[in-house]
């Protein structure tokens, strides 16, 4: 279509499904990296580094069974433990997006704080990592309010790596503040709309990818 | 056998086959499971409500591909984010082991803490949802300082519910401590040994597990 450049997958909506929504998984990736697209596998995998290991062998590796260009993980268990899968994915020439700042109101209480936020210390440990490996992203969502989150400094200095920022749309935040929002890192944001263009008939979904891509510019 | 009750799978090391291996995966489930073990499914997944009942459907409602009694939960994004998943499986008789203290060390910075900790935080929110849903369990590392990570008040109060705790055997925790680690919420704990048991020749297996089981009585 050429509006789009990039495409998520929820992997929760396929391994309700069992190995038969995995067997769906794996030809949906496929068939959308044919088409040029970038996918996304939105897994939020979380494990210690040997188990990491196996879900980067899984998703971000050069032979991965299921094809994507990048996968979400979660930091719970450290960012030190996420060495292993930025390394199998810098040399295969994928990213490793880590949640800092999720758009659900149900992480608030977990990852803001005054002072020193968990987001802050997240992204701060991200930062070091990306020192080494060069594969690392963010997810931080356009929805919320930065300095909540500890996070108001990406406003004034870019990010330099990928932030992929969920929130948009029926989570409230417009494309149209996107840039003011993330400030200098603007230009490092993939902004995420689901349900705001998913929802309606399907035969309109590029007018509404369409309308999407004029207010985000 | 006899001497084992429940068995833990880590996914990833499944998934890393892609959907071959959750095929591979729902067979072994299914044998275990048959065999009268009691099957906890290692996931941690995480994500928000919506996309968490997709997990809860694959891992612990009533007809789910993977069958599982209990899944591993991670709560970055919220415990409260947990409440579907912990009612499905309320339905289907199933148990969520929400991650609390894990035993890696790279987990320390996140889940430790001066004061009010996040395992602590996590803790107070998993009991107040276990009032609601009765299908909530931890995991909580026995080779961890529980007054590091804020939960030191397990020892003198038994906690009531299910306490999956790793870190024994290699990673530093001996099973004939177990009850003094844990104090009054031992009788809570189901002790995960993995490496400790499973390393070495494979028809030494039920020696070494009976080995495990004497020193943890």
């Amino acid at each position: 279509m050429g509006i789009l450049s990039t495409v998520k997958f929820q992997v929760a909506f396929f391994e309700q499904f069992g190995s038969a929504g995995f067997s769906a998984l794996e030809r949906s990736l496929c068939r959308a990296t044919d088409l040029g697209l970038r996918v996304i596998a939105d897994a939020k995998r979380s494990d210690i580094g040997s188990s990491m290991a196996g879900y980067a062998r899984a998703w971000v590796a050069n032979d991965s069974p299921f094809r994507a260009a990048a996968v979400t993980v979660s930091p719970f268990m450290g960012v030190e433990g996420l060495a292993e899968v930025a390394e199998i994915a810098a040399a295969a020439g994928r990213t490793v997006f880590v949640l800092v700042a999720t758009s659900n109101p149900e992480g608030r209480s977990i990852q803001a704080g005054s002072g020193k936020s968990l987001a802050f210390q997240i992204l701060s440990a991200v930062n070091l990592l990306q020192e080494t490996h060069h594969s690392l992203g963010v997810v931080i969502g356009a929805n919320l309010n930065l300095r909540e989150y500890g996070l108001q400094r990406i406003k004034a200095e870019a990010l330099g790596f990928p932030i992929l920022a969920p929130g948009f749309g029926h989570q409230g935040a417009r494309l149209s503040t996107c840039s003011s929002h993330f400030g200098l890192s603007a230009e490092w944001v993939i902004p995420n709309v689901g349900r705001s263009v998913l929802t309606g008939n399907p035969e309109c979904l590029p007018d509404r990818l369409t309308s999407a891509l004029e207010e985000l510019l």
